[in-house]
């Protein structure tokens, strides 16, 4: 397949920040992951509410987020699809976090993602995030235990 | 702000095809719906499962998703943003439907929508859209019922 040279080094670039991410996420390290997004990011997240806008809602959501947690977590990302142009990207696929809730009980969860990006100041940055995990249409519960 | 041309000229090509979406979809037109998304789109969708592969899964939901109406509906896009590249593009918004169910209640519902593109011979293409509502934490329910 013939690619363009900014959609080869597009591709890499965002696996880089993706790979970026996975770290981050797994230390649990808020000003890591956070900066990564764009200060007018929007994110559609796995919880309530709708939407969060800007890095400040951003960043709060990813502190209680870690907050839930004793220490490390594994995090994965499988099914990585990437789209890139010089300025423009976008990768989709599944999340995986496993890790043990400060309860003492284990969250072993799958979701969706896709993560958006915008070159900005010659600087990728995430523009745009949606996680989320669909729901059993009978019962009107998020469906938590769905693996891939 | 000084824009790009292929910016200006993707985001309004994106603009048109999402005005085309809310055209086909208030007609439950599933060809002409369908006919915006590529042979490999990947759809994370409102419902289970996590995912659905390709053109023929993807017509099958949303045969399924227009038969539980009766009538034509009511859709709109609210706070759509969209980025544009040469070749790759993304937008994200909030969607509504209100439309009259087969058993003649109402279904009034907001869902958060990303949709992915690339420009496959020289045409946009949906290579991937992902719906979701998210959850309450506490109720483990989806939120059918969020307002923007």
């Amino acid at each position: 397949m013939l690619v363009a040279n900014a959609t080869a080094v597009g591709q890499a670039q965002i696996r880089d920040m993706m790979a970026e991410w996975v770290t981050a996420a797994c230390a649990k390290d808020v000003n890591r992951l956070i900066s990564l997004h764009a200060p007018d990011v929007v994110l559609f997240d796995v919880g309530n509410p709708l939407q969060y806008d800007g890095l400040d809602a951003a960043t709060r959501r990813m502190k209680e987020w870690f907050s839930f947690f004793q220490g490390p977590v594994d995090y994965e990302i499988r099914d990585l699809t990437i789209a890139a142009d010089e300025d423009v990207g976008f990768c989709h696929g599944l999340h995986h976090v496993n890790g043990t809730r400060t309860d003492g009980t284990t969250l072993d969860m799958w979701w969706r993602a896709t993560v958006c990006f915008r070159k900005l100041d010659r600087k990728w940055m995430v523009t745009h995030a949606h996680s989320s995990v669909p729901f059993d249409v009978n019962s009107g519960r998020a469906s938590l235990d769905l693996k891939p």
